[in-house]
């Protein structure tokens, strides 16, 4: 049986998916701010053999609902929220497998330093770095960068291709694979002939430099990506090596997943190399009775202001101008797409019932019972839907993690469609059993490749990396 | 008797300051890379009673030898360099005293990301946070940056009196001081009315967003900066808390710390407040003799072309192309103003000189001896001098600092000089002795007021913070 992958998807963030939460009298999101929240988390993932930890990020504060952020810095919706790369290297301190995805935006970072930073973060954890590569929906994040309203989506995916195509030429083509030669008692570190110059003159970005790393365990990141709009699907089917998917039913998420496969394919890579994570709340007890108890306790904590707060801002259109009864229907905004497409399928869901659902966004797929009905439901989902895994949503925290390892996590085991002990190697290695650098048919390869063809002079850059 | 204040030198790289060491086959630093590597130098530091450890940075490779990056690439100087902001928080979790002061370029970073990168490692660390303000000096950081050549000195600083102005309304201005409520009971994590928009046009940056961090328990990090320049020295005056100083003497250092506190007393600050730390290069033993041998022993791993690599881009003029008996004279460039006086004093140092001394760029000071002997020569710096401390300049790793830590910090505790356990509260309060905040003198501190001087509303920014 398919071996389900699972990510933990959290925030550096009071809140997060479900709105309310940090209210329950046993919840600690308002300790997100300590070290030991996450030490704690990342060991608690790391025994339930959690390939990852997916942490989601951004940097614009929540204002569509009405018409400001007071809404959002009130009801701590996902506000405030700190920088998620600052704290891998404690968790990789008191962990030796589990897999750190960080959120960064193509807009709000620098490539070279961003390039670096990836790079020391894979060389600390011996290879275990993910991106997700984000390009915002928020005009706020636009105007904390100095910009007056954020550019629309077929540029930022533009500005994602070349800010790709750049960072990949640092990791990949500046250093050759046998450059660094460690030699003590000669005094060569590294053979200046196999360190190129990285010398990129784009649309969007200059930059004339060596990497400033050497070669880290992955060379470039996991990639991943969860666009579903036209663009956001051709961008996946060429860089993204797993996506994340949201969608309330197989059926939805099963026709994201094909045409995500078909993208890939027509991008030339093979199409069952990509990795579907499908968005799924669990929460789970000893028995099916349990856990239904726990749901109701949980939702009675619901807060539907901060739930519109942030749908306001997904969709870009202010919620709080609308009656509760009426459908929530179509927009053309920056919103994020999959979470557009879902509100407002079937008419359109009512404004009253997306804000009081404990469902993440009102439409994401919650399930709820003893360790085998999640367990169950989760093979039927990589059954029906053709995911690969899942970015588990935390609910009350850390409650609803340690319920996950205690209930579900024997249960699949023990239908075999959950490893029993982590595979040796990188993040990749462990995810797709083979080598630890993207593959063949991905973008970056081609530019490994090349720099690995041929001496070029230092002082040169080789013509062949920069397309 | 002053205490003595200490923070040890270090870069996320093979070398530092002192090129070859690396091949000392006791030397560490080829493990640089390794996390284990950082978190065992900040116990060590932290058993020392250090005050903080200093890491250098900035993101150009030195090409100016030779005319390209190939000396600095075979051997190794301060090249390759890794990010030091990731390695804060796994050193963090080991230590409850140490300090942290990492260098951040202002031409290298986006203020509204950077200043949520300060202000998440001011929460994780406990307000342990110190920011090294810097302009950078090479025209390769530029490149990397996408700008073709390094802007002039007088523009740099403007660009960083902005920066810092920006972000200081950001940590201190844009939350007031009881803006977080944290009431699980009402729902209400902060006054909406107490969090305020920052909307900043200026000549280099403009933003306009809410301080996406609640309050550190610093607020603004403590402040170090190293400018010798005219404008380097009106800036620390402004802006700087401590200031790191290289000279060859006391003489040379006492006129400088004569300047800066002068300069701090023109902006009408405490000129007493400012703590001043020089650059010192300690290689310590039991006995004198058996220092002595150990400064022979290392000085036999000199690199004189890693040391040229290294001037050469620090004083902006290729000594590649001097012959070894010629003098270093006085140049015009984006140098580093302090290490070009030194090298240039009285006649000039000679070329061979400047490559073939274990002294820190041929002209930083070093103390070789016993314990004592150590000991009372920092005294006499402290004393002559009129500095506050140290910047201890790491030699073979981590042997340089076990052997300060065992032979120099009890003889410096005896005779009075030097703490005997860590005062209590953040870093700022254990250095400076007063409150968590910047003192009612700095610029920063100005905001803060204004922030707290009365109700906003927060879709409105305040106008007193905007001046």
């Amino acid at each position: 049986m398919k071996q389900i992958l699972l990510n933990s998807f959290a925030s550096f963030s009071v809140s997060h998916n479900h709105q309310g939460l940090w209210q329950h009298p046993r919840d600690q999101s308002l300790d997100y701010w300590r070290l030991e929240t996450w030490t704690t988390l990342a060991e608690l993932l790391e025994r339930g053999l959690f390939d990852g930890l997916f942490i989601a990020d951004g940097l614009g504060v929540f204002d569509v609902y009405g018409g400001g952020p007071e809404a959002t810095i009130e009801h701590a919706v996902n506000f405030p929220k700190n920088d998620p790369a600052t704290i891998v290297s404690a968790m990789a301190a008191v962990t030796r497998h589990l897999g750190f995805g960080i959120t960064f935006n193509v807009i709000e970072e620098l490539p070279y330093a961003f390039a670096r930073r990836i790079s020391t973060l894979d060389h600390l954890t011996h290879g275990r770095i993910a991106w997700n590569i984000v390009t915002g929906y928020l005009d706020s994040a636009a105007k904390a960068r100095g910009i007056a309203k954020l550019m629309p989506r077929e540029q930022r995916y533009a500005i994602a291709d070349e800010f790709c195509e750049l960072t990949y030429k640092l990791w990949e083509a500046s250093w050759e694979e046998d450059a660094v030669l460690r030699d003590k008692a000669r005094g060569v570190f590294a053979d200046p002939k196999k360190v190129h110059r990285i010398v990129h003159e784009g649309e969007f970005f200059s930059l004339d430099a060596v990497h400033y790393c050497e070669p880290s365990p992955q060379r470039t990141p996991v990639l991943f990506q969860a666009g579903t709009s036209p663009s956001g699907v051709d961008f996946a089917g060429k860089h993204a090596e797993c996506v994340f998917v949201n969608g309330p039913s197989t059926e939805n998420v099963g026709g994201r997943v094909r045409r995500l496969r078909q993208a890939v394919a027509d991008a030339g890579r093979d199409p069952r190399s990509l990795k579907v994570f499908a968005s799924l709340t669990p929460i789970a007890a000893a028995t099916d009775a349990e856990a239904f108890d726990k749901h109701a306790e949980y939702s009675s904590y619901i807060d539907s202001v901060g739930s519109l707060a942030r749908l306001s801002a997904f969709i870009g259109q202010d919620l709080s101008t609308l009656d509760p009864d009426a459908s929530i229907s179509g927009i053309e905004s920056n919103s994020i797409q999959s979470i557009l497409e879902n509100l407002t399928a079937n008419g359109g869901r009512k404004v009253r019932d997306a804000a009081n659902s404990l469902n993440p966004n009102g439409v994401q797929p919650m399930v709820v019972g003893s360790g085998a009905t999640v367990a169950e439901e989760m093979i039927r989902w990589v059954e029906e839907a053709d995911v690969d895994g899942f970015n588990l949503v935390q609910t009350v925290k850390p409650e609803g993690v340690e319920d996950f390892v205690t209930h579900v996590v024997p249960e699949l085991q023990s239908r075999g469609a959950y490893k029993t002990a982590y595979a040796e190697g990188t993040l990749r290695e462990k995810m797709f059993g083979a080598g630890a650098y993207t593959p063949d048919d991905h973008p970056s390869a081609k530019l490994r490749r090349a720099a690995n063809a041929g001496p070029s002079a230092v002082a040169q850059p080789a013509a062949d990396v920069n397309a």
